[in-house]
């Protein structure tokens, strides 16, 4: 029986942007509510407790509203909040989705050398999900925290001489290194050319796609799927600067997100009301 | 009457401890409380309601401690919550300082083309406080937003080569222009050297010293000094990633700040309970 409830996409802000495109492309008759917490962004440099806290929120939001299942579509967040969100999903029967392991499991398939770099927020890398998972299938993890890169997304400088300088000052140690590398943080496709020129011949692994794809099979293998298949559409919250999220949300998507709708979520209520 | 209550200041996070530094620097013998908001960081790129919401509540804790005076040591938060706050410590007989009118008055009072450059974050720019004071008294103000360089000087990259490409990107237009720049946020006195290889010849502005310097003048105007001309003690709060502030803030500090006590503000209480 097929499921018209809406797919619930969360990211600290923007960069989770580029996840509802490949999601988008993927399941183009789903309905999708993507909220961004702009008003606690960035996750990245926090600690993994307040990441935690931060997450349960936003899903908490996004549970009470109906959704059918759960993208993490933050590589932080993914890092530190996937195992709890999970368990309360299956208590809901909601199936929770984290990019990290679809990222994992494509890294895996494209390296020949068994050696992968991993580029990311502090608290991603410093979180050790990526190097884990890697090291447990035998691969060889080498783990850089790009924060600057976010910036440079974000101020629209993707393709600027810029970009380079810093992509270089980051990556010069993975040359000659690994034959591929995981783009870990939502905002790093944008730099994917800069990224490519200081290290040609390099794979580069972006959870976006491999996300996407994972999710569209457990909709099917679990009836959730919507009976269209086109001409779903996306709602968008915010929980801060609607205007910001506009501007700087069209270099990702492509087109202005719209409709846009500004919440509050200071307010703790619901599963988590008790833990917020 | 000497006044031994320590003196309030509060930043988004690690930037206000430059402001920090020049305050300990101009007034030795007072105590001191320190609040970095980390667990919101950072105000710059949020709506104007929401660092109002922001710095009440920090303000409101900084209160209950029972401050003498209060100091906005961020730009972003003195562009858009100074007068507010202001009222709000008139009532309770706590003076309240923001840093962007001492950082005017000191422009004011070097420039002599009467061609003034601003360079802040995206509120603050957006906000126009340093914009609509300069050129009420007749100066001609230039405002150029500078994400970038909170990014880089967090990450210690002031000296590196890239931190002058990215000022030369930013700075270009103001080339043969201004002969005064404010550095109108608190990050960017660390990446003094790069912009002035940038603008030779430029007076750069910080509001630093200028903010220590009023400062001090009011609190002896209001009897409220402290008995000590030297040996007073810096107890730093923060809300998020005690590692973070230490590692991060040592660059900003010159030493690791200590003591750093943890303090949880998303539970409201207090004077401006009913708005938060």
């Amino acid at each position: 029986m097929p499921d018209p409830r809406p797919i619930g996409v969360f990211d600290s802000g923007i960069g989770g942007l580029t996840v509802l495109s490949a999601l988008v492309e993927e399941l183009p008759g789903e309905d999708i509510l993507y909220l961004g917490d702009t008003a606690r962004v960035p996750y990245g440099t926090r600690s993994p407790e307040t990441v935690l806290r931060y997450a349960r929120r936003v899903s908490d939001h996004l549970w009470q509203r109906g959704i059918k299942a759960l993208i993490i579509a933050c590589n932080t967040a993914s890092a530190h909040a996937l195992e709890p969100l999970r368990s309360a999903g299956q208590q809901a029967g909601v199936p929770v989705f984290g990019v990290i392991e679809p990222g994992v499991e494509a890294a895996k398939a494209v390296t020949s050398n068994q050696h992968v770099g991993v580029l990311g927020t502090e608290a991603t890398i410093r979180g050790q999900r990526y190097q884990s998972m890697l090291q447990a299938a035998g691969i060889r993890a080498q783990a850089i925290a790009c924060p600057l890169f976010v910036a440079l997304a974000e101020e629209g400088w993707a393709a600027d001489p810029v970009a380079i300088d810093v992509a270089s000052r980051y990556l010069g140690s993975l040359k000659g290194g690994p034959d591929t590398v995981i783009l870990g943080c939502t905002h790093y496709p944008l730099l994917r050319e800069a990224i490519a020129e200081v290290l040609p011949g390099v794979s580069l692994v972006d959870s976006a796609h491999a996300t996407a794809k994972v999710v569209s099979t457990v909709l099917q293998e679990q009836n959730l799927e919507n009976a269209r298949t086109e001409g779903g559409n996306t709602h968008f919250l915010v929980t801060d600067n609607v205007e910001r999220f506009e501007r700087v949300g069209s270099q990702f998507l492509g087109r202005t997100p719209a409709p846009v709708e500004l919440i509050d979520l200071d307010a703790p209520a619901g599963l988590f009301a008790e833990e917020a």
